[in-house]
């Protein structure tokens, strides 16, 4: 088969990989209906992750399983699953907890930007659809193997409630999904953090009620204006910068909550700075799988409609300009088709 | 009237300062019957916070209110009162939202090693026992203005539930006063992390189930030993340096929670193994204020007996060795008498 590998800064490529087969026992291996590029997938593709040899790419993924390894038993071949970016056996004590993501066996997905995937644990990790969906669902099952799980984590994370003041700092995919998330968790005022128009027109159409274009302190700035000189109720930091995670803390009013799912390049958050403001920090590799079945009924009967962040749909042998639309921002999220 | 002014490190005299009035209607002047001294005065005590000037210490106190502003309708002269090392207004939105501390008008009360002082916001501040207290109670009444409160919130926001495991790091007076607190939320089991005997007895007394001596990554191993690797649901942060905090975090399970009060002192937290840990982090001064009124409550009905912390009572101008004792953990916490 082929799929995607990247070799270094903005060198992706589309080659002959390994067909992937039954490993182990617990393992499925999946004929993949979509994958699609993340924003994180951004960092190593930018250099800022170094390459240290050529690597497979992709850990979003939804399709038709194929195969199932002896010991699987809630999923077989023929039914459409999803599963989240890590694998999961959901019985450690940490998965009983709801924290998925750092399960005591995990196994990172990085293979999924392909037409077969393997999927380790798969009992753990598979979540089956109803049926097998129509085309048109097939976009929004695929955000909850990763991007609308993080973004319903975030807003989790921020303790969103209804009537809560939410801003969400991050117009990427996974923002304007937790701009969704607290909307329909209930929030009343949600504001989007965002100076791309095509961005802030989604954010509206998710829930946003206030956009605010300001960065930084400036638009810490704004985000008192707008709360009478209080800050945000929760605040979503869904980019990972020391920037954007000071001003997700900062725009956060005693008491708050800063829910952060960006993963942290070179973040070292100031401790005395921490302390005085008060604020509940809680985030992380999102636990998609603890949302999977909820998130999953909400697509299913039309509730939401995330698949929307794709705005841009490429064949997979396209992968590279795929990443290329991302970097250069004239894309949100690219879905990709094997 | 004399009180006590630090002077440099590890000079503390005991001086003539002007004796306060009421400067705004909303103040109110109080005979001080007990103040002490607070793990925080020795970072300035011990030079890591710089002295420019002579400074007049102390900020916990309870005492017979002598005269109040013209604003003032809360409290009244005679009564017994105590108030937190924050005055704040309890009407702003801080305030409202339980994070006095962090008062919008807040003032930091700073010169109560002294037979008398001056609390503004009095209203908002002060708090009136049932009755002029009996001697033998005002120890535990004492500990209400910081100590007690401030262990209370360490183990608050660390989400202490009932059956929880909780792990206490510093086995200073709030450090221990946070194993009486979870224990009182209904922790199943406290882990006090003490390598001073006096101390383990206290924490044994206040309701620890195991002692650990080790500290560091040593101090973390052992507490994932006794957790089948798994970690803390709940940890209380209780000292200010990077090594203590490192402690807390990583002793925490995912999905758990880091409590802090621990003044932070050269602290910077790495934001990418906050994002794998998955740990939730809360804390800051405490809003002791929110907890006056209920703890007021266990201690005039002896549910607690937090007083007992102090293991060394002096008269007010033996100040010098008041700080002396616990700068040399002669003394966990020294209780002063005007």
């Amino acid at each position: 088969m082929r799929g995607a590998v990247l070799y270094g800064p903005r060198d992706v490529r589309f080659e002959e990989r390994d067909t992937p087969t039954i490993i182990k026992p617990a393992d499925a291996i999946i004929r993949v209906s979509a994958t699609c590029v993340c924003g994180s997938d951004l960092w190593p593709y930018r250099g800022v992750n170094p390459i240290p040899q050529p690597t497979p790419m992709g850990h979003e993924y939804c399709g038709i399983v194929e195969e199932v390894g002896s010991d699987v038993t809630s999923v077989k071949p023929g039914q459409f699953v999803i599963g989240s970016f890590f694998a999961s056996d959901n019985t450690c004590p940490h998965c009983h907890a709801g924290y998925q993501s750092s399960c005591q066996h995990r196994e990172f997905i990085g293979t999924a930007q392909a037409p077969v995937l393997r999927v380790p644990l798969a009992d753990g990790t598979l979540v089956a659809t109803p049926d097998v969906p129509s085309n048109d669902l097939v976009p929004s099952l695929l955000t909850l193997s990763d991007v609308m799980g993080t973004g319903w984590f975030a807003a989790d994370a921020a303790n969103v409630k209804p009537g809560s003041t939410v801003a969400v700092v991050g117009d990427g995919a996974v923002g304007l999904l937790g701009v969704l998330s607290a909307k329909h968790m209930g929030a009343e005022r949600v504001i989007a953090m965002s100076r791309h128009e095509s961005r802030q027109r989604l954010a509206r159409e998710f829930g946003a009620t206030d956009i605010v274009t300001e960065r930084g302190d400036e638009g810490v700035e704004r985000i008192k204006e707008l709360t009478n000189g209080v800050g945000a109720d929760s605040v979503l930091e869904c980019v990972g910068t020391q920037e954007s995670m000071m001003q997700a803390i900062q725009a956060t009013r005693p008491g708050g909550a800063v829910g952060y799912v960006g993963v942290p390049h070179g973040v070292a958050l100031d401790g005395e700075k921490l302390f005085y403001g008060h604020v509940h920090l809680h985030g992380g590799p999102a636990p998609v799988r603890r949302f999977l079945p909820q998130l999953l009924d909400l697509v299913w009967s039309g509730k939401i409609n995330p698949g929307k962040v794709f705005d841009l749909i490429l064949p997979l042998d396209q992968v590279a300009e795929g990443y290329r639309a991302m970097d250069e921002r004239r894309a949100i999220k690219t879905l990709l088709r094997p």
